[in-house]
């Protein structure tokens, strides 16, 4: 056992304890700590911006590439933003958790409820965004949490932490414990957070590509589970029977960002429409400033372009033989995470769903749409891809709970 | 990748070829299949009790243990008992797998859904039954298989699935692919099964103890799920409003077999009545045989009487300070199988029910109730104790399910 791996189970004991305040909390209180998470945004607002800046400028000065300062930066805009979507959550109907689902023959009834997991993990890099957007998430799902996040961004997350989270907590009569977050700005906190199967059983692991790949098998290793989706990818179908206009859109959609687990990342072109369709395509492709990678692929067909630093304007093309062979290949040669069909033909539509394993998948829509607030109206925790029984795709705070049966005298 | 690793990818790549007849063969069909294995049984008869034979005579003659024979042989009445479970078993319903959850603003529908995992392997020791029970609650959730016993069963286990499995898929026009047993007698069998998340990404592990401990963290350092219990264990928690005769019914119900998960194992009796309560419960405990193991304890207190090898008539009891924290010990001290607390006071009972974080939680009633069948009225594929979200408690045939998001145009 590390300092560090005793240093997150005290974040977890206290996370545990303070857990025991919400666990009957009325709904209404949830909901008031979130509301007030947005207010104290808007009021806190030059401190939050302030250690934004100092993050900001120790990433400049180690040499962070554009992009990721993008991502660590907050400003007015995206604090006003965070607190629009905490005031949507707060507004999110709460659903029954228990259900009768049977009389057994003495008359004692079953019931089947969901109860909260307890400490939940969740480790993020350098978006401080996320600190507010799990723990808001956390509270209405009434769990506690244990947050770490990259030393980038952990003074802006200190700063949600304690002048947002902890304080609307508070004033909603809730522990301020509840939300934990890692001090240390150690890189091996985030293994030590998936050390400790008793007392923190799932980890959220957002990002993607190789970190979050090493974590979620350091997790494995140590009997603790993750939501997870270390690859992406997103297929698409070209069936004969496609309207040129809509697959036109559907690559345009399905590219509008190339650093996103769900973009275009494989076209399945069939093959009675390679000749005629291909040129197209590429066409469409390079209006974009897209590349095509055309046969034969010097990579695996599912190679996902938006982790391959330098090449993310990169689009994997395939004939294949038609809609079932294309839903195999989209659910055997990627991640599984979405895939898409461009047909006007209904039956192979049919076809191409019944066939596809993936999370999602969809008919003339682009697979952009794989998020859980576009699909489900509520914020996304996580993504997951794992092939097993559970929560799956598009996370929300409504997965995470555990199943839990009830008998009592009827 | 050894032989074995080799043998089971082989086994899996047939199951999954195999598991398209299945996808979306009519719920009829399955039930057929289902119902044929029923009349095989009594058909096959001869084959499989002489097969039986075999095995319990090379059992015997290798030394194994009177009990574990008995789990091993297969006489006519069990096989009548197993045609029963299988007519059970085709009779229960099958339910919508598809549910529209929401309009997006473009009119596209997104569907929730429930599709097969493909192939789920399961482990199981000396109890053949157990290859029909699986292979069965497969085929009824649409799903292949990989099956591995030990080389004590085998015999047993591989009649049972020529004479009846493979046969009576190929009379309902399933592929007899389906269910794959692997006839290598090798314990290490059982760790090749779960090397292979991408082919076999789920194993159902049957029994408990060390083994099914060690086969589950093989499977999780090969990123591969499973759903079992290594470790069970069941609570009472006695409430100073206890009524006499309900606690005393209940000690003798949860004591009715010994060596199984769901028995009474930690009995819990409210600090204010340990003078008076515990002679009357040791007398109770006595009277079946039973010894209490009373503190100071030398043990950790939920350690499992049922996994002691000779010390199975033993039940821990031990002095609590009321419902919660007889619910919180229950919760942290044991697997968190299933707790019950025996009361006439409804607001105690709903105090220790909200406070126990186990998979199954009981108010006056035993919890050898917890079993799938008995709570569910479907047979149990197994039980898993994880504390994260998925199928958790007893897990039937419903469970064996990916989630899957559709989208298509309204």
């Amino acid at each position: 056992v590390t300092d560090l791996d005793a240093t997150i189970a005290d974040h977890a004991r206290r996370a545990r304890e303070a857990a025991r305040s919400i666990v009957h909390a009325d709904d209404k209180v949830l909901d008031e700590a979130i509301s007030g998470m947005a207010a104290r945004i808007v009021d806190a607002a030059p401190t939050i911006l302030a250690a934004s800046t100092r993050d900001v400028e120790a990433a400049e000065a180690s040499g962070m590439s554009p992009a990721l300062i993008d991502r660590l930066r907050l400003d007015a805009a995206r604090l006003e933003a965070i607190g629009g979507q905490l005031r949507q959550l707060a507004e999110v109907p709460h659903r029954a958790a228990e259900r009768e689902v049977r009389t057994l023959d003495d008359g004692s009834k079953v019931l089947e409820r969901e109860i909260p997991i307890g400490v939940v993990g969740a480790n993020y890099e350098a978006r401080p965004n996320v600190t507010i957007d799990v723990a808001s998430q956390l509270v209405k799902s009434r769990n506690a949490g244990v947050l770490r996040t990259g030393a980038a961004a952990l003074g802006s997350a200190a700063a949600l932490v304690d002048e947002v989270v902890a304080p609307a907590l508070a004033d909603a009569g809730l522990d301020p414990q509840l939300i934990q977050l890692v001090r240390q700005p150690d890189r091996d906190a985030a293994f030590a957070l998936v050390h400790q199967p008793e007392l923190i059983p799932l980890v959220i692991l957002r990002g993607s590509g190789d970190s979050t790949r090493s974590l979620a098998n350091e997790a494995a290793r140590h009997g603790v589970r993750t939501l997870a989706h270390a690859d992406g990818g997103a297929s698409m179908y070209v069936h004969p029977a496609a309207d040129r206009d809509t697959l036109l859109g559907l690559v345009g959609a399905g590219l509008d960002r190339l650093g996103v687990c769900n973009r275009l990342n494989l076209l399945l072109l069939d093959e009675a429409e390679w000749d005629s369709l291909l040129p197209v395509i590429v066409e469409k492709l390079e209006s974009l400033g897209v590349t095509p990678s055309l046969p034969p692929h010097t990579h695996r067909l599912g190679h996902e372009w938006a982790l391959d630093d330098g090449k993310e304007a990169t689009v994997t093309i395939s004939p294949v033989a038609g809609p079932t062979a294309a839903a195999r290949t989209a659910t055997e040669e990627t991640s599984g995470l979405a895939a898409t069909i461009v047909t006007d033909d209904a039956a192979a539509a049919r076809e191409f769903i019944d066939a596809y394993g993936g999370t999602g998948v969809f008919w003339n829509r682009t697979t952009r749409v794989l998020d859980g607030f576009k699909l489900l109206g509520v914020p996304e925790t996580g993504i997951n891809v794992d092939r097993v029984p559970g929560p799956r795709g598009p996370v929300t705070f409504r997965d995470l709970v555990l199943r839990q049966f009830v008998v009592v005298p009827g």
